[in-house]
């Protein structure tokens, strides 16, 4: 089994890309807590496709229909299940004996034995991220009260670059979150998209990376070894599609420094424990130190692309090659970003409802 | 909760380091599967410190006393639990006053109001890992049957690397798996020595990474969303301390990557499937295809360091600065290496008894 | 949280029952199963009301809209959801503020400090029994094809008794199954009915048993402890409302008997091991012995009733009384058979898929 | 899998009767929790066997080692182990050839392929209810300090009763929970233990009832569907070996009355919420309402007796007869009594500890 997520709430998603439609439960919300529509829509908005050049012309409404745990406006701590129903769906794109490489087509044939849905990618679409995201929203509105913001940009698109976060406050995460195209250092904007299209008209496509923060977060959450923050975090952004690593503070990067750069020294203001710099991105020992949280994700390119590529045809037991034709974006990434948070959101909530006596 | 982690089987970890004891109930395991005592010694040693200058003269003996679950040399199929002993402890190395930066000392104070067990760093501390390699060390035992390797070398300690795997085969991750200081490029290895040493005499650490593969797995394992084999491994590596970061075949390099580049073009030979390239790790949308499963840990370096850091006094909330005493690793890469290997074993041995009909 | 159930299978149940829709998540199905819809409506009709005089005259349509996981036919081995609307609700019926005795509306007051969705009961409603009777269904189709067959008998109903199994085999399941009044000794019948209506008449309502059993069983099903298959059976049908007592086998009479008497014998049998008698109800040390499984589930009798009760205005605080004015069952045992059948359907089906090497 | 139980507390249980040790992890207890080594002691009495003729001469000391988890005397809110080493073992007692009816020596044997430790029941031994005695008692006094209170009388032995819990408060609980042998008419007290000697001398054994109250339970525990209150007691309670069947409150009984019978009517008093009576066993809709918890549980004959039975020959695979000649208990219900209680309180803290927001 592979759809039930969470400790206190409970996240179990549904759905496949060309079914008749997609969806989540969220269970253990708490009750009593307003829950606003229309900013549902816009971070559902910001993942859905068709709005410009730099993504697919797919139009999908990403309409959720609510359809139980919310009464006159609040969540009243019963299960709270979204809908979205499928459209402009053109299952003709698809073949089914030939997987695509890159993509779960093989692996998923295998795994169900020829009786998966493939249209679409079926159940491992990268659609599937549109409940998470209705479900995160949910989350984030919860956290947003208790004055949690959670923000994403884009670190890279191929090989350009962002600069990574040094300060962050709540008005740059709330920044990030509402831009359509989040970066901290605004001039890198034209040469990003600048490679994305150059991709698509090479019908190929690029990859990225994604650096995910929050703040106000609470010290003393996540736990000791297999609930460690880390280990809940990762194990939720993994369920991302296209997502092929993690790392927290400074990653990767820690591993050339010495313990004593690499320490996050601990000092006093005002009552309040707090580290000179964030290497551990905000987590020790795998709980939160109430510093923010910060970490990055690397996003493969598309596999879906019109180049021809080998692939095997599972009727004939051949090799062969294949051309794809479908509406695919060139970059994932700029629609990833509101996931990312969303599923962040999902984390947090989580462990402050679960960690602690 | 924390201590649990699995889905066929359960891994249930306690201890502290300091206390009477750590151990480890492994529950869900098939009957009948022999068990070499020897073999489990082997592993444990090999995580276990004091064998050389590189580590700690701290001597941990770290022999397990199977209490239950094993019954004429194999398993019963109940709950098999390992213990280990505490002995050559000096806890008065350790101040609960003076929260060691980097370490879990101040997030445990908080999370736990200051009731932890303080001492080496408690339940937190590194000597956690060896009833994992332990449970492990058991999980290998029995996918070695089904002719699974799993092996893990050192890529990098500070700035000296290793090259990354290229060929992977049987043979290659055994001897890797028997070596005391295990490399692809062998001629790494006393630049890599002398850097941790050279650390250890500045009174600092050094952190590095490694990389761990494991072939022979059949397709199939893992699922789509929370429980893709990425989302299962990672949330177990994240569990092991030090461990900031984790990325799976090509990580964080295919974000510069084009989409025809990055996709694993596939063909079929003798009636199986490959791909040609592997930069998904073995693992597409979740789930395995067969190749090998390979993904790369980044280690932060010892955070225990005589150098003086600035932290805080916990009973008179002052600014202080601390020198840590006791007897700790310049750098833990060197040890963590089998317990990598050991913590993959049990995910993989889980997926194989899970994601089935 | 409360909404999932289940090791190999996940069962994710959602809805109100005035909200705008019911539904479930089934997770873990084998892929490649024939689902036959008929046989599914046929289930779902035996338990939705208004059919006679013996139940309320509310007309649920109970149509399953399955969203997912379900293509060609067949399960795809992603998770099936299934939906159902809710109409002819009359809101009007229930008063928020004057719970009704004897269900959950002030525990579910006090639970979700007075934002659950009081309409109908809510969540609470045994219109939830809907989607776990869809779920069911489909786990029981699947069993049947392994020769597993799954009947339930109404035990009693308020004083008047049927008789207990003694010969169980698949024609007797199937048969009572398939009854609109099953019964071992028909000649009760119309006792039965007749104390229903007696107690509609008297604007009161009553209670009675239901006794399950299942044939085909693997033997080596369940596990010691906290696993073991009456934890599951009981976990899983106290969650139907109403429902305040299992026993298995013998039950409470083996209290009163001899060891000599409630061990049930074993013999062989062509090969097979069987047991003389079935007091453990198929289940020995949680763990299932081929033998037929076996339990008896006491149902309350409906709380909402016209005639006057005792009970509390929360709005002004006071000491009140209540009549109830809704349409509902003067027993709902005939219509709970059909789920209690559907829900040890899940339990077997989970074990089969989960208790095993 | 089977050892593990609970939601925010996690016991996972180990051991085999006649191998090195048995015991239990407790994960997830507040840290700073006074432990009361003597209290924890008296109650392992209560359970241990050797102390009248009523029960076994085997004489366990089930003396607890605490490996982790407790310093300085408090919880440190890292897992708690607690181990008990076997001892006064006659494995020769056992034959794992001849399965002993009414036990799990069949089952098991089937499950595990014959490589389950039979000696003395192995894992499916009666014993491993010291460690969760254990555990228990660590729950209850955690309890105890929130004023709330758990006991349990023998309601039958054999075909003699004790009376049913009528008022019930904490004096009487605490009272129950310390005597030897609690009843509420002390009067059947002789029948009883007359009715034990009688079986013992048959060479034959008996079973009976337990009744088990708790008071101080705060209302809004437990959840509707899958994680009732009564899901979660019943499926811990078919755990203790022999338990076949469970009722709550009015139970069995509630079949028989009327709506106007059975519900429990609502009042006010002092600004709390009571009912008139508690036909509801304090639970209604999953969801605790304040009044006593009250649950009964049948407990079968002890199933090794030295009265010969019909049983087979596995390894010649031919009917033969069997007569048990270890020491048995003529009756367990006695020694169950704090078993029951004790894992009641890890179903109350679990439910103290999750079900809330």
């Amino acid at each position: 089994m592979s759809n039930v997520w969470g400790k206190s709430i409970r996240v179990s998603i549904f759905g496949e890309s060309h079914g008749k439609g997609i969806g989540i439960i969220l269970d253990g919300l708490p009750p009593g807590k307003d829950i606003d529509i229309d900013e549902i829509n816009f971070y559902m908005d910001k993942r859905s496709p068709g709005k410009d050049e730099l993504s697919t012309s797919r139009r999908e409404r990403d309409e959720v229909e609510i359809l139980s745990g919310l009464f006159n406006g609040k969540t009243t701590g019963a299960p709270l299940c979204g809908v979205i129903r499928n459209s402009d769906v053109r299952s003709s794109d698809y073949n089914p004996d030939l997987p695509r490489p890159g993509t779960a087509d093989l692996t998923a044939y295998i795994k169900y034995h020829g009786y998966n849905d493939y249209r679409g990618g079926g159940h491992f679409s990268g659609r599937l991220t549109a409940p998470l995201t209705f479900a995160g929203s949910i989350a984030r509105q919860i956290l947003k009260r208790d004055r949690i913001s959670i923000g994403a940009h884009i670190l890279k698109i191929s090989d350009v670059s962002d600069e990574r976060f040094s300060e962050i406050n709540h008005e740059l995460l709330e920044e990030l979150s509402k831009s359509s195209f989040p970066l901290i250092n605004k001039k890198v904007q034209e040469d990003m998209k600048a490679s994305i299209l150059r991709a698509k008209e090479d019908s190929d496509s690029v990859g990225g990376v994604i650096e995910c923060a929050a703040i106000g977060i609470p010290s003393g959450l996540g736990s000791p070894f297999f609930d460690s923050m880390e280990s809940s975090i990762s194990s939720m952004m993994f369920s991302i599609p296209a997502v092929k690593g993690i790392e927290f503070g400074a990653g990767f990067d820690i591993a050339s420094m010495k313990g004593s750069e690499a320490n996050d020294e601990i000092y006093l203001k005002d009552g309040s424990f707090y580290t000179k710099t964030n290497h551990g991105g905000g987590i020790n020992g795998g709980i939160t130190n109430g510093m923010p949280i910060v970490f990055r994700l690397a996003f493969r390119p598309t596999p879906s692309i019109k180049k021809p590529q080998n692939t095997v045809n599972l009727k004939t037991m051949t090799n062969t090659e294949i051309s794809i034709q479908g509406r695919h974006d060139p970059c994932i990434v700029k629609r990833a970003l509101v996931v990312v948070e969303s599923a962040l959101a999902l984390c947090i909530l989580d462990s402050m409802l679960s960690d602690r006596w």
